[in-house]
């Protein structure tokens, strides 16, 4: 809900400077041009002051330069696939849009390295770098729709996490523009870097609150070869567990590895065919590459391992036509979740990789207690659960009981060790849980560090710790 | 040399609290026992006002307490193999040895991580999860004597971080006490975690500037089954570097690959037998590890890769034992050099891999002019290389040239887009160089993070950037 008591308006002055600043069709106004920048895809709203959208860095320079001067709050946003209302412009401010700074600066396969604007889509760049034989392996499920800039700004995960990391792993250098407009060049273009402190990796992650990222330099690896994928249910969640566990013990880092529970599983059941028995508990979904004969050998090696498994069923797809199927099962969860209820409270917790069964199972057992299906999947490898309270959010009742649900599952995953968020962040969805995870010293530095870029707080405020 | 302006002593309640406080045993004063502390491998030696060591988080919150009351300059210190001063107390103040600090908490081979004093060498915490088949990929080539600490500290790399990341990678979560006695847990013991900002990482790499670590917890992987290891001569570096390329383009990404050029075999020649024919130029050695059969198809795959680069020389070595004299003939390097000349500069400095050849043809160049030996050798892969500038320091002439050389190549890895340090980090020994590399406003920027940990500059003051 936009704040009551938020009654900042844009003054006379304020309108001209963006208009002469990004002319008529980059500075936007009007409710009815503006109103779609307000939400991202928490669904939560507050009206923008204006939008506008820079094409180049001089812009973002003076527009950086004026909100400092006016303490105006500035909301960075590409493609608003955040879940958690990261780009909701709360308070009152300007929203910047970033799909106009998207130019795939450069692809440079002598240093194995990608130079890119905000606003690219990181599937797009993926494809771009793949001409190449080049690889960029973060792949956050969000890929064909969400830009590199809004993955930094998150640290975006994805399902080959597992082997190759997160997108911390992969930024070697930025540009980005602070309040004020002074501009830092932090890190740069080789692989390795120990100089200073790990501005970088600072800014990685920070969601929009430190500074506005206009370029990033990308670390690239050569593209594997081939790939393949194994899609495995199990009779029982303790079957799966234990053959993920087997897994491991035989030295096997698979690339990515899935996982899914009863209520998912039935979900997508109803929406498409599914390869796994009725009575399936939870299936596993495993990826690897490499060589085309060394990935024969570990898939080889793989299914082994998971024969002795006993599984309910054992699917394998080799290359991305035979895997495509498999995947878009794993793609299909989304919508299938519908199915079982209009409405949907989405977390992503994180837990140390052993606790993943206590979790899954007082998980369910919460959503039994306020008699709602809970949806949990995700990326058993990370320890990384997708948690979905299905429910009517129009039956008041039956909205506060998703509501409590979702701070039992919160205060459980705290209680066993685990992070409030392993890729989504913390937005507005998670503040008011915040200071569960961290400790009043631990945001006073961050406050601090904050301090360090943004001594006014017009960098997305209100949001994340 | 020490400053001859700083002059601060411990006054007698100084010395009281510090021998209360850590007891007869652990609170050294006299300038016998304490002088091994005032160096560290970079041979630069500032005398410790005292040494104490501390045996548990409660001693080091009372020291750092009392360290921020009376603004005493605090150094944070293991086994001192850093070589770029990063250890060496100056301004006067307190040497803290880490080396009691040295136990290994707990090794889960549930969760996949292992919890670590920082006093532990990093070469035994390897040993000991390898005996639950778990693997902690980090190898600094000093691991056998750093330690974990260090290796946070400086974000250590190692050979095998072409494929599995530097130290930052694998830290999950911290205990680190501030500047007055405080506390802080950033991070934790999930493998990810995006809530709030990464104070995790910018801890990280920090040269013990920010806060005193008294544990970490680290994220381990599955052990790899098997490894091999292929040593190549090539007769010019071109070659060996077209080699390379061939590697990475055919989508294979080693574990390692370390390459050697002319200056570093013929000094190597001089101590052992070698393999390679004499009028190699360059050579390259590479690592692969993975289940044994996927492994035995990817050293078919880059040996037949390789084989077509018509090499000079070509070596294999199948599991650990083959491959120890390929690594042997790696680790002598250090020992080698010192038959050119007495005396070494040392740089590790890292370039775009792209401009890796014109790096290493104009070093050579310089060597060339200033009538003195230069070794290039390194991790090819990360485009990071070791420069050993040999020389006679004894002879001040030369000892001169040697630093207008290292001037010279650290001047041409900055107007090649590189850093002044890959892994070693920045101390005393490029403080003088690095406003070179960070510019006023990312420099301004690091002083307020630096605030935000250690607001009365106590922790390892004057070094790094």
């Amino acid at each position: 809900m936009p704040d009551p008591h938020d009654t900042r308006t844009l003054a006379k002055d304020e309108r001209r400077f963006l208009r002469t600043t990004f002319g008529d069709e980059d500075a936007l106004f009007d409710a009815e041009s503006t109103c779609v920048f307000g939400a991202d895809a928490y669904r939560n709203f507050a009206p923008p002051l204006a939008v506008v959208r820079p094409t180049s860095l001089e812009q973002v320079q003076e527009l950086m330069a004026w909100a400092q001067k006016v303490r105006m709050p500035i909301y960075v946003r590409a493609r608003g696939t955040n879940v958690v209302g990261s780009c909701v412009p709360r308070p009152a401010g300007i929203v910047v849009s970033t799909l106009k700074l998207n130019r795939i600066i450069e692809v440079s396969t002598q240093d194995f390295v990608a130079v890119v604007e905000p606003g690219v889509v990181t599937g797009e760049l993926q494809k771009r770098v793949e001409q190449d034989r080049l690889f960029y392996p973060p792949d956050p499920a969000s890929m064909k729709i969400s830009t590199i800039g809004g993955n930094v700004s998150t640290c975006a995960g994805g399902m080959r996490a597992l082997k190759y990391g997160v997108t911390r792993e992969y930024v070697l250098g930025l540009t980005a523009v602070l309040p004020g407009g002074e501009i830092i060049r932090p890190g740069g273009r080789t692989h390795k870097n120990v100089v200073g402190l790990d501005l970088v990796r600072t800014i990685v992650g920070s969601e929009g609150s430190l500074a506005f990222i206009t370029d990033i330099t990308l670390k690239l690896l050569p593209k594997p070869e081939s790939t393949a994928s194994l899609l495995v249910g199990y009779p029982t969640l303790e079957d799966a567990l234990a053959a993920a566990k087997q897994v491991f013990d035989a030295g096997i880092l698979p690339t990515a590895l899935e996982f899914m529970t009863r209520e998912t599983l039935d979900a997508v059941a109803k929406v498409q065919a599914v390869p796994w028995p009725e009575d399936t508990e939870a299936a596993l979904l495993f990826r690897l590459d490499g060589s085309r004969d060394a990935l024969a050998a570990d898939l080889k090696g793989l299914t082994g391992v998971l024969e002795s498994t006993r599984p309910a069923s054992l699917d394998t797809g080799l290359g991305p036509d035979e895997e495509e199927p498999l995947w878009e099962i794993r793609r299909m969860i989304n919508p299938a979740s519908f199915q079982v209820a209009p409405d949907k409270i989405s977390d992503d917790i994180t837990l140390p990789r052993g606790k993943l069964r206590e979790a899954l199972v007082k998980i369910r057992a919460i959503g039994r207690e306020a008699g709602l299906t809970i949806l949990t999947f995700g990326h058993l490898g990370d320890g990384n659960i997708h948690v979905n309270i299905m429910h009517n959010a129009s039956d008041v009742e039956e909205h506060r009981r998703a509501v409590s649900a979702k701070e039992q599952v919160l205060a459980l995953t705290l209680s066993l060790g685990g992070s409030l968020s392993g890729e989504h962040g913390v937005g507005l969805a998670k503040a008011a849980f915040v200071h569960k995870q961290l400790g009043p010293v631990e945001r006073r530095v961050m406050a601090g560090v904050k301090h360090a870029f943004d001594p006014h707080n017009i960098m997305n405020p209100g949001k994340g710790w």
